[in-house]
């Protein structure tokens, strides 16, 4: 069988159709190290917090920026559903970007260096693993098939090896690994340092954290799907954004027949956020996961939910039904859903028609 | 949260705890290079094909033998159920031991180096592996947690962070990949040169394609689902040995709350089979397996079934019922699960009445 991934360019740049959303409060300083891999991108920056505060942009780079007055200007009442004073807030730009595809990485993220000392493209990597299936139907145990130098092992059954579309690309991060405020009060001093040189599919039916610190997806795919939730100023928790979106995305992926990889490529994380703000932030929501992960494990979405939005606003309607009793936080957040979806639909006048081709589970 | 790993030693031996099992048709001269890793072990070597050649095994190992006369011997008219002319064989030497741990590599495998040099001592990975929980409820994207380094991450709900007990250990390859006929036939070049650094725990409700080259479990937990099945002499197909018991194994863990963990460690693969010959043996498989595989996802075994045993007969009589039809074979082969069971329990008499503690799904 022909590698599918032999077709697709060493080096595929996707200029004009790929956004990189960067949500900040501060200088984007952290660009000059990009600049190699990021410049020939557009960028849409979302500044978070105090909107009078001016935020420098590293010469030559292109770039839209939104505070939080233009995403009132621009959703009007709907900006209801857009976090301030959270990097939640990210998700803004995933709206309004007109490309295919989005990059979104956090400000406090360097390059990281592969174990022969050369800097890693993160974003070429996230590219390849976007342009390539994914296997989410049966583990293939030397990893992504689609990879060059293997292919899927004895005993794969073929008519799965097509594999599905990828929708969501989840990278890693040497040096601050992703730990919980418990897990960070408990190894303060714990450092991410093995690189595992491996991409793979999460499979159907499995959920997984997704974190949004080193993040690509299709959003022609699953755009909708990524709403970053309520979280941050006069919100109960806050560190739950990208995991909501997560959960709410591989549901969908999973109805739809989509695929999400995680692995490749590393991003340095230079900075452990206080661990007691972050206690703080996740308290309410170390409860509340216990009963959200069994939750969105049993979610059915119908046959007749054949879009991302159909799908979310499904989702939307059982996180009513079925958390609200949790705590009243879950009924503001299914209507916040909703808000998102016809914000996102009004922007995107010509995306809510769309449906996927892919027969529904 | 302590890491569970860290109040294991760090190199567990279980000298006495565990059988190495070998199906060999040649001498064993690769067991030379294993001498420093395997020498403190117990060997059960199975002897393929014509019973009057003489195997030799290298000075200094401990080790029992069976050829055929001795299985035929043993098990009475219950050997109908060991393949002959085939290293499906080799599961004869799972019944007979008597240690809780098994680990099973092919003769044509030998010592790995890891990517500083080292050479891999990979049966103390596997143990490594068996001893520590496995993650299956939901997935962790930094791999492993119970490694040393490393642990859970943000979003994994802390009540799955016990995990469930280990019961298989799938170790990989490097050099020559386990592929099927028609991937050796289009990639006759391709190698495995990749070292992925890394253990995961396959998640609950995926199957996966089990290779037995390099394989490692816990008997007491899992063993009597670890048939081979009927393969080579008087049989269609081949290949699909480790398969079946690994589809099998696979259903019965997530029935029973086990963990499957794949990855780490690697052994070095060092002569590809025939491909021609290959494929004459696959043949048949090629077609099943696509029945095969929807069979397996769609498996389900009554809470009622508590042991390895019970699930394992369950299983037989769905083979029968829904595989019957796609060819005789899986009559003969469902029969044949059935005299594995009673051979099992025969030899080893207090196991039948082994029920787990977890709760079954």
């Amino acid at each position: 069988m022909a590698n599918p991934s032999s077709s697709v360019p060493a080096t595929p740049v996707l200029k004009d159709e790929l956004d990189i959303v960067i949500p900040t409060i501060r200088n984007l300083d952290f660009l000059e190290q990009w600049r190699p891999f990021f410049q020939p991108y557009h960028l849409i920056i979302i500044q978070d917090g105090d909107p009078t505060k001016t935020i420098n942009v590293p010469e030559g780079f292109d770039y839209e920026l939104y505070n939080r007055n233009d995403i009132n200007r621009i959703l009007g009442p709907k900006a209801s559903c857009i976090s301030f004073k959270d990097s939640a807030c990210r998700c803004f730009g995933y709206m309004v970007s007109k490309k295919k595809y989005i990059y979104t990485i956090d400000d406090d993220c360097f390059v990281a260096k592969d174990p022969s000392g050369k800097e890693i493209n993160a974003l070429q990597q996230h590219i390849k693993n976007l342009l390539s299936p994914s296997s989410p139907y049966f583990f293939n145990t030397l990893y992504d098939p689609y990879r060059e130098g293997t292919d899927f092992v004895r005993g794969y059954p073929f008519s799965l090896r097509g594999g599905a579309p990828t929708a969501v690309s989840h990278g890693l991060w040497l040096n601050i690994p992703d730990y919980d405020a418990p897990t960070q009060l408990v190894k303060p001093l714990e450092r991410n340092t093995r690189y595992v040189d491996a991409v793979l599919t999460i499979p159907k039916g499995t959920l997984f954290p997704m974190c949004g610190m080193n993040l690509a997806f299709n959003r022609e795919l699953i755009g909708p799907a990524m709403y970053f939730g309520l979280m941050g100023d006069g919100q109960p928790i806050g560190r739950y954004d990208d995991m909501w979106a997560g959960w709410c995305t591989k549901v969908i992926c999973d109805h739809l027949g989509l695929g999400v990889k995680t692995g490749l490529p590393y991003i340095w994380h230079s900075k452990a956020s206080n661990p007691f703000v972050n206690l703080r932030k996740e308290y309410k929501g170390i409860f509340w996961q216990e009963e959200l992960i069994p939750f969105f494990q049993s979610v059915s979405l119908p046959k007749d939910c054949t879009s991302v939005q159909q799908c979310y606003i499904e989702i939307s309607k059982q996180v009513k039904a079925k958390l609200g009793k949790v705590d009243d936080y879950f009924n503001k957040l299914a209507d916040a859903m909703v808000t998102w979806i016809e914000a996102w639909d009004e922007l995107n006048p010509s995306s809510s028609a769309t449906v996927h081709n892919g027969a529904a589970k």
